[in-house]
């Protein structure tokens, strides 16, 4: 079986570990997002390409879902010695050897995606991990502060304000002339299956749909019968992890699993999974043409996250 | 009292060290030898400099004499894990943060020199300390290896060769078209006194000299009056530190502190310092036109070395 996932970071990256024990023998592709992809200290820093590369690797920092094992920040510290930052971008040691290698290879003039592969060469995901684009595409936020509209990157709302003002629009700055990376659509054209984690909606899965040719692309496939499910990332009508309700109603959806689906549309999703203390919503997903089913949605660990993802394979045969 | 020392890495250092202490109101600048500089991970390194900058501000690693103090290796441990090398070239975590700093710097478009000040900005070395050149001057090494000739950056034959092989030539290469970093003329015309000291006379001090306008300036400035006394890194016809006799011979000089003091020559240095143990070569080298002594010249500790300078600055007195 091949299957296709669009992923994000954390959310992405703990769904995909379900996955795999879930489908052990599936063919798994993973177009990852790089819009919160940062250049820090002259290093291309790919945040969730990592997280899901260390993740699936054995080399994630379990309790934060993102960085390294047993990581130290000496160099952090050296740096922030010589007055240079930014302090609030948390780059450990054996963070920025991964930053440095990718950074001389694309210097070298490889693409990104020859980049990740060689990087996973080391961490064997056990998963094929493109990026969404070779192309540079930088999501940015707008935000006002003390009545001035301005736009940040990404990871400055995120991490440094942690979305503790309104985002008022969410720019994959870039996205328009991006071309999707050798593979992805191909990837998709052959899949029996394409999943949407319970990734961050407009940030992580709507970036990567950002990419023209990647929307049209499921698009296409879901029309002529590959089964497309999502997975709610809301749950009780908040987001599961971090801050997805700030940056969905930037873009007018509300923090509901229903609301969510909706927003992907059934000409995008056939199946959507919400959690059973959403159970409610799932008559209304169902009466917008995307078949749904109340099951639990809580990645608690991998046994949790793998019976997730065995529910989400069985959505997809039913609307085989 | 206004001082110009020519350095290279460690010898060059920890005279300075001395130096300060014997001369404490003096205004000593350094003008760094820059050939050894590389290339690594992306990052350009800068060794001389750094040691310099480390042991005058104290963040030297006091046993092996170059590196940072209570260092780390993570970053490079990491490296090597993705087949990332050289491994042969021993750059720390707390270390690694220079290069990144300087590496951005030169990438924002700021010269060496401005670079070097920005760094010393956080070790307040006590000296102005500038490279010899703000242009690029790499040092090779001409080796023979199984009958074939080839060429090696001076690091790859001194760190990862241990000068186990002859050096058949030492080559400064873009030296012919550097030029003096901005203060360095200046500083050399304004000295009161200008101090060679113990470095290695063709991979420190010579590729200093070998930066067109530099030598002149020096010689300029002895024939005016000013004083040029150097320190002899032979004792005993044995290098004090390190391989020097490999690269002496490469340049057809022995290792004797005799041979050194005439391998710079009268034009270049007034007075010479030889160790007591090689009291026999004084006469010879005052024959050739430089006034010379024989005082204790091991850098066994800060008051030794203290010494040495004040015999140094005390043979400069002589000569005005």
């Amino acid at each position: 079986m091949r299957i296709v996932v669009l992923a994000g970071g954390i959310g992405g990256a703990r769904f995909l570990r379900g996955l795999k024990q879930a489908a052990p023998d599936a063919e798994i592709t993973v177009v990852g997002n790089t819009g919160d992809d940062i250049h820090l200290f002259g290093l291309k820093v790919c945040p969730d390409l990592d997280t899901v590369m260390y993740t699936l690797g054995g080399g994630i920092n379990e309790e934060q879902g993102w960085g390294r094992l047993d990581e130290s920040f000496t160099v952090k510290e050296e740096l922030a010695a010589y007055g240079v930052g930014p302090e609030w971008f948390g780059l450990g040691d054996r963070d920025f050897a991964t930053h440095i290698v990718r950074t001389q290879m694309l210097g070298a003039g490889f693409p990104l995606s020859a980049v990740t592969e060689a990087l996973c060469a080391r961490w064997q995901p056990g998963v094929r991990l493109l990026p969404m684009s070779d192309d540079r595409v930088e999501t940015h936020v707008a935000i006002e502060v003390d009545g001035e509209q301005k736009a940040v990157h990404f990871q400055e709302y995120w991490v440094k304000l942690r979305a503790s003002v309104d985002a008022k629009a969410v720019v994959p700055v870039g996205a328009e002339a991006a071309k999707p990376a050798p593979g992805v659509l191909d990837a998709i054209a052959e899949a029996d299956v394409v999943l949407f984690p319970p990734s961050n909606p407009v940030v992580s899965v709507g970036t990567i749909l950002a990419v023209p040719g990647i929307r049209d692309a499921i698009v296409a496939a879901a029309a002529s019968g590959t089964p497309v499910v999502g997975l709610s990332p809301i749950v009780g009508d908040a987001p599961v992890r971090g801050m997805a309700d700030k940056v969905l109603a930037a873009v007018g959806v509300e923090s509901t699993a229903k609301a969510v689906a909706l927003h992907y549309g059934s000409e995008l999703v056939g199946g959507w999974l919400v959690d059973t203390v959403d159970a409610g919503a799932v008559a209304d997903v169902e009466a917008a043409g995307i078949r749904c089913r109340a099951v639990p949605l809580m990645m608690t660990d991998v046994e949790a996250t793998a019976a997730m993802a065995r529910e989400a394979l069985a959505l997809a045969e039913e609307l085989r």
